[in-house]
């Protein structure tokens, strides 16, 4: 069973992510260290007694259409109701509104625990969240003062409508309309598909927020609007009033979140209401929707990479245990009576190792992109774009890289289990068929490679990643001077992998200069991994030198070896497919034919 | 739906595996090319018409366990009745059993096929070909002329009995015993897990192939005897006797596969019978019953080589047709009216030629392998070692690097469906779900990467890996000196990737040889992948020279060219991982504990 990493999520969260010298320069005010880890301990207790317990019954139970109501696993809606009680939903929302306005960062460690409790469960904050962060920065003071209080105590969900059957990575071709009535609201039209959570019996209100195109409106992305369309219509006074002309149709059977309903939205058909048409209430401007959106999208991507880490970890966990308790053969070297834990054979440790290495490596990534949003929030001018641009860049390999790591770790969790993994109840499979939507919603994993590319290596004429690359050589820099032996060849191996990155990424730079975008984007997803990869080195050294500092007994420094000298020469080969391999790709396009 | 790509099939048997020249020297008597044809476009019309068709259904109902009998998906006993009476299972058989006495390839040739229209419904048949194969070598006469003809004509299926709880990667502690009775039959006592298809209402009779332990026999796996233990007795005339005492205690919910019924088999309980005890039938001699499992075992690991390659085959083709059907946003340089096809995307496409590459590699693997365990069969003296030698070498590899890309392939096929991917009906998800547990069963692929490094490498005091190598550097010599332009750097890039194999391999030998055998497996999963991957270059290389000496549409060079200049240099960061890596694996270990 899962049990929450609360102390290895507070030393990388303040040692290897920054939040302690954030802390100690009052970054975020009178947010003190003996608050952060109360809340982080808490949470995690939450994650470990609460929600994880609950993850099995839920995965088998799942969610059900019935009758046109979506009805929960067992204990599923206590859960949701103690888990708001909690004041969960609120952590980084606005004061004004009821939020505790933390920094993302503890969201995001916050968001780990629920997701690796149970995945399913934790879709549901993720996408209120995330419709939370929309309306707040994009809606009406009306809207906001109907509906946001409400979400953020976590007393409504909302939910995010984007995918229609032919518009998925292609949003611009969606056709769900709307119709602007003279009292200001809108009438909306279509079906939706995917929509996680977009029906259920946790909560009294559902609040979707759905992207439509008004008659007239330019064609492609630039023609599209976003509706807040609740469930039920909410009354002057606050009181819910007549249901709205929206329903969910139908759920899907997927291979995993089993007990998160994904839905089919109707809207607008006649079956509620006088009239036909879903009410909705325009959210920023008219044909700017697809702006107020990816507000939603940001943050989502960088919780669903969070999601990945969880199922990582998750995964590791199950398999670390199953490994120290199952015996079998006789491990090289082992000295014990009868046969030796399978963790004593090098093939099983080396797996183990790996899957704990890419795990805190991707952990961190997604921490040092939760730090930088906070950042931003809080500075002003340049400081605010370089962290603006830091978030902005770190999102698509935060986003990947978790979330590829989460499938290939839940993998490896399963090959450690032998026969054991492939049976259901053993609990390791789940992991696998959870992790695996992650590189798929909130934008392919392929997707996150052409904005990485296209639009987060230029940002700043591309001087921003030189930046942050010339920050990177600094820590392969204090591995070397440390001229600590345990290390063994880790700075020269972090050495090598900046090398590759910095000559990849100008490579790029000068692709996409020339206008050789096809060029640039054949290897897109090969530089995303070189680059989750090379900061997965790089934080793992940085959180063995504070270890150092801190008197610890060099474990981080043993992993980070392993990881630098078995996992790090991976980036030579990504470079070369990069810089050589785009060539035979046009040319081998016959073989697909 | 899945089509068998008889014609792929039938180049890689004959140009790149070697049949064409097997054939055309005599090697296997009077079989010709048209009967080759023949027999595997049949197979391929089998697979593809009446096998793929039931897939769904079968993954969906499963197998049922009602009042201790096993119930079938709909269908499926008539397709199992309509699949035996086609003779498919009696390809290799013995002639004097009523078997056709074909080669191995053409066996491995349509296991392909049925794994790949269902790999659920393949496993009957390679179960009982594996029973028959430990049969026809160390069955006696008279167990032979009760059972063979009826194992071979498919009218009775086999299984093979080894796992229980605690002895799954290590037969050496199991625990069902076997008690000599004074006619010179056996009684069994014992438990036994994971019994693929144990039991099931297909045929009229099961026969058992079962590990025991006889009173006083030696400790480990010197003390461990096969037993034939029937369903049902077998009467002097023939025809079927008693009920035996076993039993089917449960199913297993398992993450795929889900028609296949892997069962709980409970021997000697007292549930039938006038005495307790299951009769057996001593197979081969007493407390040497592991030998005659390996003859079962080495057979069955190509097979499930095999598996991975359908699953992979499988995946390709399901992802091939939906990324020229589903359209979405455009690709660089896309000129057509809207949407581009999604396999324009360089990302995709990218994706597919991997897919499409990995999976006709691992396929002239398995192929490669059956081919040397047909030549051993028929060769003499040095010849016969030489094959033998080499069917050795290859079946681990065959074995690992087959199922590891069908887990890969089938996980890059769900993404590149996008959010259709993880919808159960889309069918993408379920060669996942299938293929994964083709890494674990039949020796775990951990487990083969020892027997590689530690039993097949110094077969010949090394010399015949080192023979092999030689041979491999020949075809990259072929595609250096054939002087077309379309290889591009392939014949550097295999250069390279054979000079690294060399390496490792030498450097792995001289390990063993200082008895460091800790050091030599830490490396061994990667240096098994190393093996797999170098040999796909080499096969796909082969194939693209055959292709100009056929004068093909150089699709095969293309796709060669692709994999040389993309997916070989990840062979360097492998060796330095075997070579650099291991001294870091036993300091990291403070990490797992």
């Amino acid at each position: 069973m899962y049990k929450a990493p609360v102390d290895e999520i507070l030393f990388t969260l303040k040692h290897v992510a920054g939040l302690g010298e954030d802390l100690a320069n009052g970054i975020f005010g009178d947010l003190d260290e003996d608050l952060v880890d109360a809340i982080v301990s808490e949470a995690g207790r939450f994650a470990t007694e609460e929600v994880a317990p609950l993850a099995d019954i839920g995965d088998r139970q799942g969610s059900k259409l019935v009758d046109g109501k979506v009805e929960v696993p067992e204990g599923w809606s206590e859960l949701y109701r103690n888990w708001a009680a909690g004041g969960w939903n609120s952590l980084t929302a606005p004061e004004e509104f009821g939020g505790q306005a933390l920094p993302h960062m503890l969201h995001i460690a916050a968001m780990e625990f629920w997701n690796a409790g149970s995945m399913a469960f934790a879709l549901t904050p993720m996408l209120t969240m995330g419709a939370v962060d929309a309306l707040e920065k994009h809606g009406s003071r009306e809207l906001k003062s109907t509906f946001l209080a409400k979400m953020i105590s976590g007393e409504w969900t909302g939910t995010m409508n984007l995918t229609e059957p032919h518009a998925g990575s292609d949003l611009g071709v969606l056709k769900t309309r709307a119709e602007r009535r003279d009292d200001g609201t809108y009438r909306i039209f279509g079906q939706k598909i995917f929509i996680t959570w977009g029906e259920h019996d946790l909560t009294d209100n559902i609040v979707h927020l759905v992207l439509a195109r008004l008659a007239g409106a330019p064609e492609g992305t630039r023609g599209i609007s976003l509706f807040l369309v609740p469930k039920f219509l909410v009354n002057d006074d606050g009181s819910l009033g007549a249901r709205n002309d929206l329903f969910c149709h139908s759920l899907e059977h997927k291979l995993g979140i089993h007990a998160s309903p994904t839905c089919t939205m109707v809207y607008g058909d006649g079956r509620f209401g006088d009239e036909k048409g879903a009410v909705g209430y325009l959210v920023g401007e008219e044909n700017r929707g697809l702006n107020c959106m990816f507000t939603m999208m940001n943050n989502a991507r960088l919780a669903v990479g969070t999601q990945g880490v969880a199922m990582a970890e998750a995964a590791t966990q199950h398999a670390l245990n199953y490994a120290r308790e199952r015996t079998q053969g006789k491990a090289p070297g082992w000295k014990g009576a009868g046969m030796s834990p399978i963790i004593e054979h090098p093939d099983i440790a080396r797996t183990l190792l790996t899957m704990k290495a890419v795990t805190q490596g991707a952990r961190a990534i997604t921490f040092a992109c939760a730090r930088a949003v906070d950042r931003a929030h809080v500075a002003e001018g340049d400081a605010a774009r370089y962290w603006q641009e830091r978030s902005s860049l770190l999102t698509p390999i935060a986003k990947s890289f978790g979330t590829d790591v989460g499938v290939d770790v839940a993998s490896m969790g399963i090959q450690v289990h032998g026969g054991m993994g492939f049976i259901e109840e053993t609990g390791a499979a789940r992991y696998l068929r959870d992790a695996r939507i992650a590189p798929i919603y909130e934008g392919t994993n392929g997707i996150q490679a052409i904005d990485l590319v296209t639009r987060k290596l230029p940002l700043s004429d591309g001087d921003h990643v030189r930046g942050f690359i010339t920050e990177l050589k600094a820590v392969a820099e204090e591995v070397g001077s440390s001229n600590l032996a345990d290390f063994g060849e880790t700075g020269n191996r972090l050495d090598n992998a900046i090398a590759d990155l910095e000559e990849v990424t100008e490579w790029l730079l000068a692709r996409l200069a020339e206008g050789k975008s096809a060029e640039a984007l054949a290897g897109a997803t090969a530089y995303q991994r070189l680059f989750g990869l090379t900061l997965t080195g790089v934080y793992l050294a940085r959180g063995g030198l504070a270890e150092v500092g801190d008197g610890g007994r060099d474990v981080r420094i043993a992993l980070c070896r392993f990881a630098a000298e078995n996992l790090l020469s991976e980036t030579a080969a990504l470079k070369d497919r990069i810089i050589n391999g785009a060539a035979s790709l046009a040319g081998a396009r016959i073989a697909l034919a």
